[in-house]
C-alpha cells in the first residue's frame, strides 16, 4: 500500500518556500564562482557568497529529460521508465514523436507537495512527455508556463509540428511563430517572460500566504541558444555568454524580490542544471565543463557533474562549501523534507535528504551512480570513480563531425566504441586528477581497496534494483504536438497523420 | 646617458612595502577562487576577497627563469638575454652548468627599489644564474634565503653536486644533504622554513621602520613536490596539494602577520606564478591550468596564463576583479611606481603600471607577446590572440611520453613539428573558446579586422626590438654548484672538473 503522512496544520504553517532553479545544458565551469574565465555572474557568485556552493553534485541522467524525471520523481531513470531498450547505454529523451512520457505510477514532487499545501508551478520545460497524459497540471503542477519539448525549429507544420507554448491547460502559441526565435541573431524575449512568470508568482502566493514549490526550468542555454535584446553582444563569451548573463540578472532579480517581499528567509532556493555543457554545440551554442572530461550525453565528470548552489538566509550559512556527493534526486528528498512530508515508502527513493548538510554542515557517505540509458556506467564513491563502461559516441558518428569531448581525447577512456571494464574497471581518483586522464594501476594497492569497495556497492545496488517499464523505446509522427488542447481557440490546430509507431532511433 | 629620478625624501616616507608572492610552477586552475574543484585554498580566496582577482594575467615566458628575468627587470626574455639561439623557439632556463645569467647591464628591480630607501630580501628560488657575477646581493637584493637552482637531486657530489642553499652571501647547506626533501614520502620542512624568514624579515622591517621589498620566490609546487609533515596527506588533491594547502596557509599567515603589526595597509601584496601548471608532472606532481590548453613549456594558455592577486588593504577595493591584461613584467613598473621611483628610459620597458588598473578600475590596451625562446609565438589584444607559430614538442620527444598536453589534443594547433602560421595565423577568440579549441575562419570580417590589428602590433613591435646577447646558450660542468663561497666553512667544497663549454641542449 502506498503509505504517506503529512502534517496538515503546523508543518504548513511554518514550511518554506521551495524555488529550483533548473538550467539547461548549462556546464560546471560556466560561472564565475566555478572559475569560468571570463567572470560574467555576479548575481550568481553572490547567491553562492550567501549560501553554500556545492562543489560535487551530480545530474542522475547526462541528457535532459531522464535527469528532470529523476529530480521530480527522486529516482533513478532506470527506475521511474525514463530510458531506453532500443539500444545497450542509448540517451533518450522525448522529442515530439515520443510516446512515453512520465508513468501515472510515479509520485512526482508536486503530487507530495501539493498535499502538504503548496501551490506549484513550473515555469520552462517540461520535458516528460507531450501527450495528454503527461501534461503537468495531471501530475501535481497547479500552474504551467512554458512548453513541453526543446525549442527547436522552426518546422514547416506539415512535415512537423512548431512546439506549443502552454499556459496552464491550453496552448496559447507556438514558438517561432508567436513566440518569436530568430535564429540569425539569437534574439528572443523568452527569460524575459519566464522572469516575470516567476516574479508574479511570487508575489501572488506571498500576498495569499500560502506555501509554494516554483520549479524555474528555463532553456536560453540549451541550442539554439537565445538572449534578449537588451543582452546580444554584451558577453565576453558571445551569445552562449549573453545567455548566461540574462540567466544570471534575472536571478538577482528573484532572489532581490523575494528579499523585497520579506520572504527570503522562508524560501528555499536552490540553483542546478540538468547535465554537462553540450560541448558538441560549443562555442557559439554550448558553454564549459571547466576541467572536467567531455560534455552532455557521456557518463564522464563533463557529463555529469553540475553547478550547485544552496541559498536560504538565516539557515544554510552564508559561505559554506560542501564536498557532499549529491544528486538532483535530493532535491526531491530535501524539498519533502522541508514541507515535512514524508517520502512515498512503497518504492525505491534515490534521493537524500541534504538538510542536515546544508544547516549542520555533516557530510553523508553514498554513492554517486552514473547511467547511460539502461546501463551502469560508473560510480562514484568518495574521491574514486569506477567505469565499468567507457564510450563517447560511436565512430560512425564521430566522422559526421559530433564530438562530445572536443580537443579532448584520454586513450582508452573517451572510446569510440563501447569499451566493457566490468572485471576490471578503470579508476580515476577525482581529486587528484578531476579530469578523469590518469587510470590507477591495477596492481596497486588502492586501486584494489577502491574497486572491492565500490564493487560491493555495485551489487548492493543491482540486487535491488527493478527497472521501470521503458516509457522511451517508441516514436510515432502521430502524436507530435499537431493539436495540443486549446488550439481551436488559436486556430492552430494542424492535422496528424496516420499512426505509425516505430522504435525511436538513439545513436548515442 | 642612464637617467634615473627617485625622491630619497618624501617618498621614501610614505612609499609602501612591497611583497611580491611568486609560486613555481603553479596553475591558474589551482586555486579554489579560480575553480579548482577540491577549492582548498581558503587564504588566498579570501586574499581575492579582501583585494583584487586578476583573470588576464600572463607571464612573459613558459619557463621558470625567464619569467623571472622579466619579472625583476620588466623587459621581456629576448631583450634581457634570457633565452637561446641553440636552436628555433626554444625554451631554455638556469640548470647549475649554465655559464651565464643576469647581465650586469640589466637594472634590477631590487636595484632600483634600493635607492629609495627599501631593503630588499629574496627568499627562496633566484634562478638568474648561479655564478658569483650573478648573485642576487650583486643585483640590488640585501638579504638572501634560499637558492640559485631548482631542487632537483639528489646528486651524487662526483657528477654533479647538490644544489646549494645560501644565506646572504654564503651558502649554508645543500638540498639533500642539510636541507632534507624525501622523494619517497614527499616530506620536506622548505616551506615552513621560507614562511618563518618572511615574518622575520617583516617584524624587524616593521621595527626599523624601513620600507622593504621582499620577493617570495617558494617553490614547493616544482617537482619534486614537497610539504611539512603536517600538510601530507591533507589534501583531496595528493601531495601536489598537500604542498598547495601548506602555501596556502604560509600566505594567510604572512598577510595576518602583517595586520598585526598594523602595517597591513602600507604593503602591497602581489601573488602570482612564474608559469603554467607543469602537465608533464600531473597528477602527482603537477598542478591545473582550469580550462586552458596545455601547460608549462607552451604558449598556449595553460603554460602562460597565471593565478593573480593583488591585496592592498585601504586603497585596492575589495572584491574587485579585473580583466586588464597584465604581465608579471608590470610587477617591476607597478613597484617602481609605489616607490615613486621612475622607471629606467634607456632601455625599452615592457611593464606597465598597474595602479591605474587597481585603484582606479581603468583598463589599459596593451598586447600581450607570448615568446618560446628567441621567438614571438603568439600575440593576444583584446579577446584575440593569434598564434604565429604553434608547437607543443618534438614527436621524439612525445614518443618517449614527454607530454605537455596530456588528454588533450586540437587539431592543428598543439602540433609535434614548428608550425609556422605567419602569413595566415591561427586566431582564437579567448572570451568565446578561452581552451583555444575552435579557431576563427580565415574568410571571417572578424578574423580579417582581428589579424590586421595585432599585424600592426607585431610590426611595431619587431620594428624597435633590440635583442639583448643571449645567456643561455653556453653550458659548462665546471661551473656546478662545486664549491659555491662559504664552502670552506661548512666542510662542502667540491673539486670542479675541468671546463669544458659546450653549447646547451634544449629539446623544448
Amino acid at each position: 500500500p502506498l503509505c504517506l503522512c503529512w502534517a496538515l496544520g503546523p508543518a504548513a504553517a511554518t514550511a518554506p518556500n521551495i524555488l529550483l532553479l533548473l538550467m539547461d545544458d548549462m556546464g560546471w565551469g560556466d560561472l564565475g564562482v566555478f572559475g569560468q574565465p571570463s567572470k560574467e555572474t555576479p548575481n550568481l557568485d553572490q547567491m553562492a557568497a550567501e549560501g553554500m556552493l556545492f562543489l560535487d553534485f551530480y545530474t542522475a541522467s547526462p541528457l535532459c529529460s531522464p535527469s528532470r524525471a529523476a529530480l521530480l520523481t527522486g529516482r533513478l531513470p532506470v527506475r521511474n521508465g525514463f530510458y531506453t531498450t532500443n539500444g545497450h547505454a542509448r540517451n533518450a529523451y522525448t522529442p515530439q514523436d515520443i510516446v512515453g512520457g512520465i508513468p501515472d505510477s510515479e509520485l512526482l514532487l508536486p503530487e507530495l507537495l501539493k498535499k502538504a499545501g503548496y501551490t506549484n508551478k513550473i515555469i520552462g520545460k517540461w520535458h516528460l512527455g507531450h501527450r495528454p497524459q503527461f501534461h503537468p497540471l495531471r501530475h501535481g503542477f497547479d500552474e504551467w508556463f512554458g512548453s513541453p519539448n526543446c525549442h527547436f525549429g522552426p518546422y514547416d507544420s506539415r512535415e512537423r509540428p512548431n512546439i506549443p507554448v502552454y499556459r496552464d491547460w491550453d496552448m496559447v502559441g507556438r514558438y517561432y511563430e508567436d513566440f518569436k526565435i530568430d535564429l540569425k541573431t539569437g534574439e528572443a524575449n523568452l527569460t524575459q517572460l519566464y522572469l516575470q512568470e516567476a516574479l508574479d508568482f511570487i508575489s501572488k502566493q506571498q500576498a495569499s500566504q500560502q506555501p509554494f514549490f516554483l520549479y524555474w526550468a528555463i532553456d536560453a542555454t540549451h541550442a539554439p541558444v537565445y538572449a534578449s535584446k537588451q543582452f546580444l553582444g554584451t558577453s565576453q563569451r558571445g551569445l552562449y555568454g549573453d545567455a548566461v548573463k540574462e540567466i544570471d540578472d534575472s536571478i538577482g532579480k528573484i532572489l532581490k524580490h523575494l528579499q523585497q517581499l520579506g520572504i527570503s528567509e522562508n524560501t528555499f532556493v536552490f540553483f542546478t542544471s540538468d547535465n554537462g555543457a553540450a560541448l558538441i554545440s560549443a562555442p557559439k551554442q554550448g558553454g564549459s565543463n571547466g576541467p572536467f572530461l567531455c560534455g552532455k550525453q557521456t557518463t564522464f565528470e563533463g557529463g555529469m557533474r553540475e553547478p550547485a548552489i544552496a541559498w536560504w538566509p538565516g539557515h544554510i550559512p552564508a559561505g559554506g562549501v560542501s564536498h557532499q556527493l549529491g544528486s538532483v534526486m535530493d532535491l526531491f528528498s530535501t524539498s519533502l523534507s522541508l514541507a515535512g512530508v514524508q517520502p512515498p515508502s512503497d518504492r525505491q527513493i534515490d534521493g537524500i535528504d541534504l538538510l542536515p548538510v546544508m544547516l549542520q554542515g555533516k557530510l553523508i557517505d553514498r554513492p554517486i551512480f552514473y547511467y547511460r540509458g539502461n546501463e551502469l556506467m560508473a560510480v562514484r564513491a568518495g574521491l574514486y570513480k569506477a567505469h565499468y563502461w567507457t564510450w563517447s559516441n560511436s565512430w560512425e558518428e564521430h566522422s559526421k563531425g559530433i564530438d562530445f569531448c572536443p580537443g579532448q581525447s584520454v586513450a582508452g577512456v573517451t572510446t569510440h566504441t563501447q569499451e566493457e571494464h566490468t572485471y576490471l574497471p578503470l579508476l580515476f581518483h577525482l581529486g587528484r586528477d578531476p579530469g578523469e586522464k590518469y587510470p590507477l594501476s591495477f596492481a596497486s594497492d588502492e586501486y584494489q581497496r577502491a574497486v572491492e569497495h565500490i564493487s560491493g556497492l555495485v551489487q548492493q545496488h543491482k540486487a535491488s534494483l527493478v527497472p521501470g517499464q521503458p516509457q522511451l523505446n517508441v516514436c510515432d509522427q502521430a502524436v507530435m504536438n499537431w493539436s495540443p488542447p486549446g488550439c481551436e481557440k488559436l486556430g492552430k490546430c494542424l492535422k496528424a497523420p496516420e499512426s505509425d509507431p516505430k522504435k525511436c532511433s538513439w545513436p548515442h
